[in-house]
């Protein structure tokens, strides 16, 4: 496998709460290459710091990426510092600086001295065009002081240019490379559960982690649950494939229905494709998520085939009047109950005339907590035409947490009804 | 100041969808301290890699703390790691043990011998108790082979647990340390705006940048919008204060409404405060945004004081029964227009009996659009008792990125009205 280092550039990724997910997305996309994403460095825009990141990267990978940094304003080094440690110089590229004055005159905006800056590009580097952005990336090959050849790859910050430049230029520059340095394999597996610890999910497995040589398992738990993954190296693709499945098929065995989906699977991707599948619509009531659901339903391009509408009710009022939900039910159980989250799921199929009626009430906190009805407890409930289910839980966490955990329970209650299992 | 570096350490953080937001918090935790956060790493759980990051991590910052690879799974190598790099030995520390044993016993859990080995740590390690989970941290002075002192931190991965143990344990810690290297200071401070390009900001703002010499500005566009930070470096801290606040000034009279929110703020979180001061209650409609404002309004503590309801409707007949949008509207001028928008705002607060309504209605993609409706336009309105106002925009990128920005030209709406200013 040839590896791979990433460095992510900008002070904003080191500070002041911008995640940096472009190097998952990147690290996915390589993997599919052959080339295995081995570090990831993150450094801000100062000069010393990010020439001392390419310096370290250079010493123990074989292609280095960078994000961010090609921008017009002043605090974008990387072209700078990669024209240093390369020793080439910056030229200025004839069609991207044509491609940027056409890019400003189309929106109606001057053409700046620091504008045409990104059409600066170290020499002998092959530019990568940016059908999205102002910025062009580039990707030179580099033989450090130790006579070792390495490449690098430039690209600008923002996720959007990146995800229609990997496709669109990337991977056609980085085939050959992956080509040479294949020396084996790595195949990993994402299988993502919900409704088990990641100590009981440990417990199940224990037998299984020593019984192929070649396989790692690993478990990662998260708010929408515990991620198991299967990582295979050093093999020939058909054999690892082969490994991968066997381990694939005797965690299936371990765990049963508390895995929901594979790889980037979605809980609600796997919801909206079963609901198509079956032609069935849907609508929610939701107290303590908030509209999580909903928001989480419609997120699937074409929700419109399976979800009819969403209701995010906090008022006792509004559960009465748009639910149908009877008054003394509230007052005799309480908001948050049992009963009232299966009138809720009823109530919400009826009045939408949905197939199904998903619902959710629930103390997300921080406030709001007694000892019989603690912050963190939360009932889903489902209705068909003729029946409804519930469920209660008790999550532990901040108020995010505790609502990301119950819309997945209610999602999760939807799965197990479409896949025809019985409930409970 | 204190250069420290942190080496995130976990394979999922490098491949397959999970973003170390973890960091982020730390470095403003340590920045506070005066520890300036300038590298980060991550490694997958590969004994070697982890061993490369703590080398080169130690070359070039006084404090490393190391995140993850602290739990029971045989995929967890941090312990025996740092063990091996910093030549201690791996001791069993009888009080975490009767913690572990403790807490297991508590949730009825078998104590397992992978349990146990989360009470192993480094010799002359100071143990940092972790009060809502089973793996401690620990820490520990570290003389490198070139005789350089530095400071070595492990904490465990869950961000749930990182948060407690920093106020509790960490802080007290780091404070010692952070004292004896402060050698000048370091301050940022983030603006937040949304309504402009990061180019028409940057043209705004050229003249401020190189007005004060310490200071440095910065611009990070992101689906919310732009950011713009403003960074001191190197002065006494009541200089450096005095800069931020002169350049802050400077930015806020070049930006004006546009700035929403300043440092961690949110747009949800600043209408939200805004809301509670005016005792005004809300309710929102929303077709293409699914619910992502009504859980936006709700994931604020205390919401059930300014938010009444959430509707999400994609059906016209939804928008006809629940906010008595005119049939005949809906048919002249089709769901996504300025008008609909309008009386779905109206509408919503009508029914609700809140004072204020809002409302979206667009076109999110991928599919769905028109040559005279194309993809990305979303009409936001809002209404009071009085009147209502609306906007329509066309916004750019995939769905997700489209929804979010709809979401927030619609919260933008409510922040300018409760702002008192005109709003067009």
């Amino acid at each position: 496998m040839v590896r791979a280092e990433i460095i992510a550039i900008g002070s904003e990724l080191l500070l002041g709460g911008v995640a940096d997910t472009d190097s998952l997305y990147l690290a996915d996309e390589l993997l599919k290459l052959g080339i295995e994403v081995r570090h990831k460095t993150v450094v801000g825009d100062d000069p010393k710091d990010i020439e001392g990141a390419l310096r370290h990267a250079f010493e123990r990978a074989a292609l280095v990426v960078t994000t961010g940094g090609l921008g017009p304003t002043q605090d974008d080094m990387t072209r700078k510092v990669v024209a240093r440690v390369t020793g080439r110089r910056l030229v200025l590229h004839d069609e991207t600086l044509a491609a940027i004055t056409q890019r400003l005159k189309a929106r109606q905006r001057p053409i700046t001295a620091e504008q045409t800056t990104q059409a600066l590009i170290p020499s002998r580097a092959h530019v990568i065009p940016n059908p999205v952005g102002t910025a062009p990336g580039f990707f030179l090959s580099y033989r450090t002081e130790r006579k070792e050849d390495h490449a690098l790859m430039c690209l600008p910050g923002p996720s959007s240019e990146i995800k229609r430049m990997v496709p669109e230029g990337i991977v056609a520059l980085l085939e050959p490379l992956a080509g040479t340095g294949a020396r084996g394999t790595l195949i990993r597996r994402r299988l993502r559960s919900f409704g088990l610890l990641e100590a009981e999910i440990d417990a199940r497995l224990k037998d299984l982690y020593g019984a192929e040589r070649h396989a790692v398992i690993g478990l990662q738990a998260g708010d929408w649950g515990v991620d198991v993954s299967i990582t295979v190296q050093g093999r020939k693709p058909e054999s690892a494939e082969a490994i991968v499945r066997r381990v694939e098929r005797a965690i299936r065995d371990h765990l049963g229905d508390h895995l929901y989906a594979a790889g980037s699977q979605t809980m609600e991707g796997v919801v909206a494709m079963k609901l198509k599948a079956k032609e069935l619509s849907v609508s929610v009531a939701e107290s303590c998520t908030g509209g999580l659901i909903a928001q989480r339903l419609t997120s699937i391009p074409g929700s419109s085939a399976y979800f009819n509408r969403g209701l995010v009710l906090y008022s006792d009022r509004a559960k009465v009047d748009l639910l149908n939900v009877p008054d003394s039910l509230l007052r005799a159980k309480g908001a948050v109950s049992n009963e009232v989250a299966l009138a809720m799921a009823d109530g919400v199929r009826e009045r939408s005339g949905t197939d199904l009626g998903v619902a959710v009430t629930g103390i997300a906190g921080p406030s709001g907590g007694t000892k019989e009805k603690p912050v963190g407890l939360v009932y889903v409930a489902m209705a068909d035409k003729r029946t409804a289910f519930s469920r209660s839980h008790l999550f532990s966490g901040d108020r995010e947490r505790i609502r990301r955990r119950a819309s997945q329970a209610a999602l999760d209650l939807l799965r197990r009804y479409l896949s025809g299992k019985a409930i409970e």
